[in-house]
């Protein structure tokens, strides 16, 4: 295991199989892989960790177990918590105290967005609540076909049907409406799929695929004028890059290009 | 019936077998339901009125009728009316008015969206013109096989193809570019399977529906960080309430929670 | 042939069986009608000509030969070019360069968004890089079976998947997905259907098809109320014209109606 | 006075001497013009009938007697009101309600902005907590050089220091900061002049006093290139006016050019 | 004079004793400086080719003759061009001919934001309608004190009241609301402490210069949190250049840098 | 001293005689309080652990010693440092680590932004560079007459011309300008000034002050319409605040009132 990487609630390791891959799993099997505050924070650390290590191309996010992705917020932690209780009493002052802890769980999920790596999440089984809003915080999703989807903690859905009526859906409806990639038959295919994809992304130029992230992350947030004119900077600086010859040197001698880590 | 809901071009009731879900019908099938002006002003008049009474948690909106729910405009009362003819001769004036005309339009129409209750629109027969601006300011749309659409009046329509060449299509293509959630086999199903979807959302807490309504609406029109900001905001409010409690303390003891009006 | 429509890279011509409908092939099938910077330059000669030209009602865009609509970027001839290697050394003059050059390409190709008529992209083959940019400036796109997308050249590409494993995929798919409206049997098929859509576009009021275009160009970009505010400032002068009189008393005359040139 | 406008808390008159221009006076002296519910409600009452009348094309807002144009909030009457009660004892609740009543207040106040008149506000003595609110919904702001303004309610203020510290301030600091555009010696010379303002504007095309508002509210919360877009397309009818013809020609013939009204 | 800078309407040339300056002067005395048609297309023609010429890197524009800067729209000319005409008779045809003037005459107005260089306009005498328009597109703007400013033709002034009222004002109004930097005692004066200022900043790195001018219109445009965006990717590639070093070993030496053409 | 702020380049303490506010002072009057990367590392973590202390409610931030603020950018520590070096030779990477640093930069800097307390930043002597920046993310500004201002490397300046020419200015003219809200005799006096400001502000309710803050710093970025939708849900948490009742309680028993940490 590369240095720095010992979490309590996540696995981060390195498969010698798969070149600057990092696979990132979810620790908690017998809880249903369910999230509490520190493990959202420890979720944070990970990913800020793995952002910036040049070693790392791409990044695979699974969940522990044959069971479960994760079932989503661990509802029995979490009443004992400070979310739902506050230590004032003054509705103000709470809602402030809340805010901040929003917030910061909102950062946290968020730590996988701005990770400046692809993430390629591989759900299955139960994938209820922050399962959703981990999953769409990552760049690509595949799943297998046992996974059960459901938005349960009435937070910010990715449709008005399924956000307003909180019912389960499955891979196939899924794959209709576009949330995730693809889907195969069990959980152990699901990961091999999304290894081969972190294999061929972790295979590209770095400046090329990182760049790309960014791009498309703020593409997605602005009119295409506006994509357009961040594009144009940005690329004013990044096709200076050699990388772009030795790609094009390797198509032409019909070899695998090699890259410098970034 | 509840008081204060009684309309000339529309019917509301409340039906018994659905508590707190409103039912509002179009009520012009002699003309398939066609619009013009006293009518789209109507319509603002009944969301305006449902979007604040607390004993209302969903609405389904229908056309009466086989034939359709609505042809679009009644060209011929519009031809007669104020939209296309104005007072002034000078063209500058001209334009004021009908400006005028079209913001009040639009905002009959977008009275549905403002509606603070999530509203079911289920669509059959013909569905012409200004039946998409309805549906496109409900939340949930279902429809029946024989569904028509048409984007007829030349304005805005939702892509493309359909707004630049004015074709019809059914509901087949419909479901397949998200139009509707969904194609029941006729008017009769597509009615019952709303209600089914209205009477869902009414059991849930009105604090989190309104709010989930609320913050979807927002989001769809910022951007993902701007997304967050506002949900942190409003949450910390809306999760001091004793709903939370309430259904967490329900799912412990299996059944059915029961919630406050809003 | 009109008047003042030879062009080095580009065919334009106007066939009379489709009347106000323009045919724009990209014409050096023996490389694959791969683009250099001469090209970009020409093609948004040809497209800021057509946007004004009063006899024209709408474009197809189409690629000479059998093999592709366009391979993409003629790597032989940019690597001899300016944008990947600029006069200067210092990083900061090169980057300022090449965002000139970065910036007028963009330009280029999105001449045809700003085509105040709408495009049609008849696609097949090999369809790689800008092949994807310059069919999504396109207003509609339908393609062949055979065709083979990419996105090559690592920038902006439409979805993160596509754009970060930079592999090829197939017409099905580009469906599914939503890139292309229809898929058709081979090349001639689909050029068929895309002037069959151009002759019905062509067939309506022009006040009222380019007035469409240019808002459904400006609320892709902006919320739904600011596009609705757009909406009823444009319509208030474009409501005023004939052509919807025309429109109706032909409706009811049973004859096809004519308009004048815009 | 003119028909339709007889309001229990704000006297609108349309003075003989200076036609075109209403003059709307808060009229509650014997509590320093404070505001309570239902005067706001009313508010918005006169602004929305004045903002489509055709015989007014200026506004001048003022407060009765010596000692204020207002103090701000009547605390008293508020603290017996709903906004600071509510019913609901659970939290989410009261905020669902008082966001309602937030809003509804904003909505009144914002009724000046949205006027499609100019409104020209001449503050004097007490101009306490709404009456900055009211005077920057208006176009222009004259006052007198008694006026003692504060931003009390800590309501959202127009500097950080003056918000956060809460003090007040007099004549000249308003002007240094543009809050005001002019000071007058007293009360009754601040009023002549913002009569005179409204006179001048009164005198020129309704049409182009109107759009240039609306140009310069749209313009404040847009890019300049957005503004500029949209004041293209707002021109395209407006120039189309006769009154442009008009006032040429009463220039070169040398005599006060008269509008049709709007 | 440089190759290429003979205009009809504009002088142009680069005073001996001020390196890589650039003066523009409007060359229409005898009728005020006023603009028609000609002269606005060739203004973007000028400031275009100044733009990206290497050996400019200020610009100073300023009015020919004692009495003007531009005393704004030939009326007369206008009156017979094809602004006020249009040859269509359809409302919507004219409207659509009308906003292609209005959005090119913006064009060629903003070509001045747009120039990659900064310019500074010297006025003086009357300066009238589209004089603002164009010292508002300049970077810094120093005046005379007999200038004479007025919004005439109505459209996009700076601020309400002088833009509702239609009124002049003078050179120390102006330069307390902000709108020019700085009075001089006339037009000999301000032009001089232009050209110091033009000498000033082409002394200075015109990567830092050019950088400058991009991110500032950029900030202008957006928020805080956006500019900062922007800026970091900006300078990312900028900071690389060698004229930070000669900077910092020019001030160690005490001797002035030399910066290489952009 | 209040425990954990034990820091190397600031000193912070808590005066007695002004409760509740935090004095930050930077401390290297040897080196002008020049900066470099150390420092403004440490600035964040400052002004981080402020915002979330319950027990500070203002905050005053001066320079140590008679004369800087800070002279800016410490040029030698950051020419040996890794900014203008970086490690890597492609271009790409070396601009993709430069933007890591100003990124960095940029967040430690508007950590005084994001502080929920509001900071008065009391500027004196040289006041170049970064003093700019650090004082325009501070809340409130007030200076001493000896200060010198100027915009020394070449970044994102307030206004274009000082940033265009980088020349110095004083206090007068950042007093015209708006730079700065008040000027004063001397240092001694212009802090003295920022303590009172900070100790009247501490004495309100932090719920209002902080909320004012997030409001103004929310509105400041938002069209007018968005500003008062976040400031409806923000307020209907905190207007539930038992800190009204308390103030209009003192109000009325003409008390000074206290207010609970929040």
């Amino acid at each position: 295991m590369a240095q720095g990487y010992s979490f309590k609630y996540f696995n981060v390791d390195f498969p010698s199989s798969s070149p600057y891959v990092a696979h990132v799993e979810i620790n908690r099997a017998d809880k249903l892989n369910s999230f509490f505050e520190d493990m959202w924070l420890e979720l944070r650390q990970v990913f800020d960790k793995l952002s910036t290590d040049p070693s790392v191309r791409a990044i695979v996010l699974t969940g522990a177990g044959d069971k479960a992705f994760t079932a989503g917020l661990d509802v029995k932690a979490a009443s004992q918590g400070t979310l739902f209780e506050g230590g004032a009493s003054d509705p103000a002052r709470k809602a402030w105290g809340m805010r901040h802890h929003i917030v910061e769980f909102q950062d946290c999920i968020t730590a996988i967005e701005r990770c400046e790596k692809p993430v390629i999440a591989a759900l299955h089984g139960f994938s209820f609540g922050l399962a959703i809003d981990i999953s769409s915080a990552a760049d690509i999703r595949v799943c297998a076909r046992d996974v059960k989807f459901a938005v349960k903690e009435g937070n910010y859905g990715w449709v008005k049907e399924v956000a307003l009526t909180a019912r389960t859906f499955g891979a196939e409806e899924a794959l209709r409406v576009g949330l995730v990639n693809a889907v195969y038959e069990n959980k152990a295919r699901a990961v091999e799929e999304a290894f081969k994809l972190a294999a061929l992304i972790a295979s590209k130029s770095p400046v090329a695929v990182q760049g790309t992230k960014e791009i498309l992350n703020y593409s997605r947030d602005h009119t295409v004028s506006e994509g357009l004119r961040y594009t144009a900077v940005w690329n004013s600086a990044a096709l200076q890059t050699t990388d772009v010859n030795s790609a094009l040197l390797s198509g032409i001698q019909k070899r695998t290009p090699t890259f410098e880590k970034l």
